[in-house]
């Protein structure tokens, strides 16, 4: 179930990346590695904070092809996705709840204090989001929406 | 002693991000996570670059509440930290000196060369207030104010 | 072989932040910051998600050396550099080959597999830069240039 949500919340923030990157007027290959940060962004921090290294990505590459499907899929139907604007704003939610409650469990499963549990959660949803607005010259966006940060605290509690 | 400066640094570095988010307008979210990676974002690149994780604040929550502490004053007190902008400035540079040394204490305690001591001990004082400014979509300050760089490696020699 | 390359690549891509820096007008320290971060930034990124800490520049002064040499060689000469910007770029380009290669060789010594070495070989050729653009509050060169990504991926493969 965890990893079938995994899966989901990392095929939507490629696509949210990949649309970023592709507004940014940046080259393809920039365009796929904003996509890339964006989606594997988080759970490295994550995984680099704790010591579980290699980080994950490195030993399972279904991260990868999910990445790269999330591309081409953006680039294939992007007028379409400009359409899909809210709804994909609500994927970006669910991707955030998801990333959350992952990175809580991780914390849990090393023995961390909840508190610490919370904030290593938040830091796995929210760090790609974050690394793709620094990539992208802009203040991230996080800081200045309230709705990012609702979602991703409650969706830890 | 070490542990009194370093409560004393973290506090200090969280009220210096608390009000750079605060001009910024960022939402409270946004204020309280750039007085968090201020005040940790430095001995946090330290640890993971020497090694040692999971990171120091994750195992022990004092880290934690300083900095909620240091939030809390800046938004009750900011009118009147405003106006001690100077003795701000001060700590700060109080900040970065104690911070230096313990990193270099860091350094040596794994058996590192003198010269890559002080530049671990430049990082762990310097990297929270670049991820600051980072963050917040300008140059480092550090990079444009001689004084910093004096403080920071004076402090470590 | 590898470590004459290394050393090469350290070299040029020192000078390539400290021109860099030079231009925004940094502080001497600064400048010296943005040389050490471009020439080390890849492969610090490299060690720190495969897990290989102290993290390699700290266990060899070799590199600190190296960058230090750089440095004063772009404040001494920097009017000539100039005149060679289009032999920096050559040189640069040379740097992301070797930083790429060097970066897949690693990967290939932990066993990951091949798409994740070459992954992990275009991090380490390119992270540098990509860190000197952030400090420097710039869009990410690489990003925007085509050339980058060719010769980095190419060299991989």
């Amino acid at each position: 179930m965890f990893e079938f949500l995994d899966i989901i919340g990392t095929f939507v923030f490629a696509i949210s990346g990949a649309l970023t990157g592709w507004h940014k007027k940046l080259d393809l290959f920039g365009v796929f590695i904003i996509a890339f940060v964006t989606a594997l962004g988080g759970g490295t921090l994550r995984d680099v904070l704790i010591g579980r290294t290699p980080v994950g990505w490195m030993e399972d590459l279904t991260y990868v092809y999910i990445i790269g499907f999330g591309f081409f899929t953006t680039i294939v139907l992007r007028t379409k996705l400009e359409k899909l604007r809210i709804s994909l704003f609500l994927f970006d939610t669910i991707g955030l709840g998801i990333f959350t409650i992952i990175g809580i469990e991780k914390g849990i499963a090393i023995g961390l204090h909840p508190i610490i549990c919370i904030v290593l959660g938040t830091i796995t949803a929210s760090f790609g989001g974050v690394i793709r607005d620094i990539l992208c010259n802009e203040i991230p966006i996080i800081f200045r929406k309230e709705i990012y940060a609702t979602v991703s605290i409650s969706g830890g509690i």
